[in-house]
């Protein structure tokens, strides 16, 4: 069990990681100052983990309202995060009652979201149950819902008083969603961390193989990557926008194929081999870069081609991306293997070689 | 024309307040940054302002987009929110976006949490042109919208660029909504200024008659009150619920009349009376304070009287109220005129007896 704070001054908070976690009624006590707490999950992960985490709570004092939503990415909306609204009103919820996310990545956006919102915010914790939420979104507090124009268009940032990362967790998960973990954890190593780039390069078999601590090593290193980022620029004013690595053309993927068809981890696998291939175009790094990527992306069983989509399609797509400023597309392209940058400025004609390059 | 500066640090934003500010474009000028604007404002406010306001923006060489909303508190919901989403993204907006508030409390609220909550935080500015929003809701940063469950229940905390309030907009507003914009005038004095509230017992005719210069007195006396009180206590941890005399009475009545049906400050002026009248049964003030308090609520043209409702019914719409910890309901109560302070404990058979005191 190993423990990580991200430092954000007064709402600096820890991030715990490793087996077992959720029966671990000491490590919770502390994350919850008051004693009421509503746990949000969906109906894939309630029938494996919700009663063990209730029970955890409910032996530090903790008597927790349940809710359960429905899974997958189409569910991240207006009307699902008002049944989380529903359900903490129809309870009476106070200012005081801890909001626990226990789920994936689209658990912790709706319901961080319902609790920056909630009363105009209320305490949150995260109990991350998939490896692309233990990996990224427990680190960093963007918290939002989609919107049919767009994903991740609404949001807000809020910070968790405390992350738990149950390793122990991932047994259960499918082998197309631990890949897709695994396409973020690639990306710390791409973006900023060459040795542990190359250690997913001797180690892949065993994080595919779910050896316990090989997860627990690789999520280390990528929560520790992320906080350094996050806490450096919480609100993305500069560096953490480094972490969107792949994502622009990512977001435009999941965007084009209907949300949830192409998972998130994997549409940033194509995205970053785009990334990656820009990069090459410009001349930031060598053909054969582009190839240990691909190389990489292909042992974590990821997508290293992009859905033949008409170019226009991608660019009406990418010109909606958050990271859009004064009409200019900002793209984070690699320096090389461990080091990114973003650029903006770039022609048409580049980024529609880079996407049709890597078509099937 | 005079400037306040509300102080939270790197927050901290000034408020304009005077006639003819609306087509001061050096003023405005300062607080956008960038060149790209949205205004929101509702179908009683545009065919006034809305022109005005586009010229003086379009001086300093911002082409602002305009999306106008349905006039009313029932429209504070999800779906006129959706609007603003709407017309952000089919629009293009991004991050460098300012999204300004043209209109009342209701647009003030729905255009600030759509600025807190699009693309995780785009820039804010305020031109209230409602008495109420120039002295209460266009100071403190609280944003949000209703749930069919409760008034405000969603929102969140966020802080404007700059404050514009012309009082030549309140040459256009209805006497009622004049007089429900003097109800929270009124608290400002009652709650911790004396002065102010013996000068408003002078005054009120004036204020009645839309004497320029006794509104903008009245609107700076406000404000500054405001802005004490929320530079030291942003998010209302403690001194900052003083301003919610009258509110958890007030609201209750909104609620069970309907949104909308009663305006705010009428609400809020009967909710006075109401904690008025428990203060004195508490033997905190006498009951010639009651009825000074209600002398000057007759003045401004507000009931002092609340609606005959079950008792029971005050009780569980006040249980929902954000102010509620620990189930049990915190009271603002006036200690003497001039003087507020935070009580709870207070027993069922009081609360029943003070409402019961103000039915007609």
């Amino acid at each position: 069990m190993l423990t990580l704070t991200v430092e954000l001054e007064r709402r600096s908070y820890p991030i715990h990681i490793g087996e077992e976690i959720l029966k671990n009624a000491d490590l919770f006590a502390p994350a919850f100052g008051q004693k009421k707490a509503a746990i949000v999950t969906n109906t894939t992960v309630a029938p494996l983990y919700l009663e063990m985490l209730k029970s955890t709570l409910e032996s530090i004092g903790i008597q927790p309202i349940s809710v359960i939503l429905e899974d997958g990415e189409k569910f991240k909306d207006w009307q699902t995060l008002n049944r989380i609204y529903d359900a903490l009103l129809e309870n009476r919820c106070e200012r005081n009652t801890t909001i626990v996310a226990l789920g994936g990545g689209v658990i912790g956006d709706l319901s961080g979201f319902a609790a920056a919102t909630y009363l105009r915010g209320v305490p949150f914790v995260q109990v991350p149950t998939t490896l692309l939420s233990q990996v990224d979104s427990s680190v960093g507090g963007k918290t939002g819902i989609n919107h049919p124009l767009g994903k991740n268009m609404i949001g807000a940032f809020y910070q968790p008083r405390a992350v738990f990362a149950d390793t122990r967790t991932l047994d259960t998960l499918s082998d197309r969603e631990l890949s897709s973990g695994i396409a973020e954890v690639i990306k710390y190593g791409l973006i900023r961390d060459l040795p542990f780039f190359e250690w997913l390069e001797e180690n892949m078999e065993r994080l595919m193989a779910r050896d316990q601590e090989a997860l627990a090593q690789a999520i280390r290193r990528s929560c520790q990557n992320k906080a350094e980022v996050v806490a450096r620029d919480e609100r993305e004013t500069g560096e953490r926008a480094l972490l969107n690595l792949g994502h622009t053309f990512g977001h435009a993927i999941e965007n084009a194929m209907g949300y949830g068809n192409w998972l998130h981890g994997e549409a940033v696998a194509a995205g970053t081999v785009i990334a990656a291939s820009l990069s090459q175009r410009l001349g930031l790094i060598e053909e054969s870069d582009v190839e240990r990527i691909r190389n990489i992306m292909k042992k974590a069983g990821l997508p290293t081609a992009a859905p033949d989509l008409e170019a226009d399609t991608y660019l009406d797509l990418m010109a909606l991306d958050k990271k859009v400023e004064e009409g200019r597309i900002r793209f984070i392209l690699l320096d090389s293997i461990g080091k990114a940058s973003i650029r903006s400025g770039i022609s048409s004609d580049e980024i529609v070689g880079a996407i049709r390059s890597v078509h099937d």
